[in-house]
């Protein structure tokens, strides 16, 4: 029996500075025999996030050269080719932890059977997934956002940011989304119909978020950080909470941001709470429950940044972290 | 009838850089007579505290001199010299709002009744006043310190740190308090009956703080912000607490610190809340009443730095602002 081999995108060289297409390659190796319990899957969907920056970042720092030529590590959308795991079997749809690769072995007790959705399959990796069970818990969990709030939410028309906004609307908040440039903010105002949408890019965003809500906001949804976050600090009235989910701005190795407004989580009685979805695992699959309805119903307007091929994923990780394209960044392999 | 004189301290000018006893002056003027519902005190004890720095620079930042040449507020303890309100008479003690000043006039629906302690009646403009009450609300009512707790405090041997401090040791928790120099930790460990104690003046400090808590920290009482909560950020667990009640480090009006750590409140499901003793007024007679048996009993012992006569009082200011003296600052103005 000739053995299977994989097709990967590595990382060939630490990235030192903003990454680019060079730090990559593509590596190719056989893999190992199914044991018993595993399963052979073929990727459908990977994904691409920021936080993966803040990794690759950690390695350079430290000068770890162990990750270098193996497959970035992602959440995926398999299909099962042939399995040694009495829960699946082939042609079954799987999210599993396969990386940037074309095949994988994968322990079946890792895999999670999810039903097929047709042509919102990817779903499963965007507001379905990962980032809508993050916008969940930020949202409902640790702000616990009511019709009572005027919410900010930053990084608004980005994979975790949209479903947030989008969910805090439906709850019946006023919804304000940050977000880069004329085209995004338009979609958070006519689909994601957010109350209102600030452009960050723009010279005057202190004044327009300010303008934005005369009478300040009660929460924030933060996914960025930064000048961003320190902005959204001074609107924020007495009592405030932000639900912080994300640092995209330390990513990609600034240093860090000398908060100028600190000093009004004291004066201003602010609770500010960071939170992983890894901690709460009790609470996704009520997220997903809570979410799918919404979606199905057109609730939330699902927005996805789709790349085609593996050898696609290098140029769409670095879109992605330069502000190109919108909502969740998906590489599709197959199907 | 003549009218009474009261002396005071005020500004003479808006401080420029760090404060100096020759920013302030001592200025005289007729007190107004009585009306309905007025109480004459004197001033037996006032209180000085950094927040009043905070306040001195608003006004200069804001250019503002309408405060130039008027009694500075603090919180007093008041002896009552005549009286057109029904609940006090000549002789009574009183918690007041009468500023740096030998005597007032008060209404007296801002005055509170309290009883004559003898020796130890400035408690209540320290472990039974004020800075008690922020303690008390720092450790039960935002952190919720239990015994399974490791709890960092800055600012340790200052007029709320020590008291959270030893509120916290008295509930079980390990508590490690952070002061400047020798005399002060030494007091921490001796007096105060802490776990531990680090001077963030030496020069390892960071390693001190460290190696104090092997296991890391799950909780931080925080008075002072900048360097020294950055450096407790990162040795708190996952899922730590921080209770902000002081930014000292900015009441001087330093630049604001680019917190180093500021990534771990994300990446460690860190939550920091700011919060204010007057949005807990509900809250103050149980701190009193939570706290008034420990002092009694000895479990939490009272440090108070006391200065004698109104005069004294600009000095008193600047050496609590640079470290000189611990506990709560006090000026002595009668009895």
């Amino acid at each position: 029996m000739t053995s299977t081999v994989s097709t990967a995108v590595a990382l060939r060289r630490l990235p030192d500075g903003p990454i680019s297409v060079d730090d990559f390659e593509l590596v190719s190796s056989p893999l190992p025999a199914l044991a018993e319990g595993d399963v052979l899957t073929r990727t459908r969907w990977f994904s691409i996030d920021p936080v993966m920056r803040k990794r690759m970042l950690d390695q350079a720092v430290g000068g770890r050269a162990d990750g270098l030529g193996q497959p970035i590590g992602a959440r995926t959308l398999d299909e099962v080719v042939a399995s040694r795991h009495p829960s699946f079997r082939p042609g079954d749809l799987a999210l599993g932890w396969g990386g940037w690769r074309d095949l994988a072995v994968q322990s079946g007790e890792r895999l999670v059977a999810v039903e097929d959705l047709g042509n919102r399959t990817s779903y499963w990796l965007s507001a379905l997934g990962r980032p809508g069970i993050t916008a969940w818990l930020g949202v409902e969990h640790v702000a616990n956002v009511t019709d009572q709030d005027v919410l900010i939410v930053s990084s608004a028309a980005g994979a975790v940011g949209s479903v947030a906004a989008q969910l805090a609307r439906s709850r019946g908040a006023a919804v304000i989304g940050i977000a880069g440039g004329a085209e995004k903010t338009a979609w958070l105002t006519s689909e994601a119909r957010l109350a209102a949408a600030v452009d960050y890019k723009a010279a005057d965003f202190t004044e327009r978020l300010a303008s934005a809500i005369p009478s300040g906001a009660t929460a924030v949804f933060e996914c960025v950080g930064g000048r961003i976050l320190d902005e959204s600090i001074g609107v924020l009235r007495p009592g405030g909470r932000i639900a912080l989910c994300g640092l995209i701005d330390r990513y990609q190795g600034k240093e860090p941001w000398a908060y100028r407004n600190f000093n009004l989580l004291l004066e201003r009685g602010i609770r500010l709470e960071g939170f992983r979805i890894d901690d709460h695992q009790d609470l996704h699959a009520v997220a997903v429950e809570t979410l799918r309805p919404l979606v199905d119903a057109g609730e939330i307007v699902v927005r996805e940044t789709v790349a085609d091929g593996l050898s696609a994923a290098p140029q769409a990780f670095v879109d992605l972290l330069e502000g190109r394209g919108a909502g969740k960044h998906l590489v599709r392999v197959a199907g």
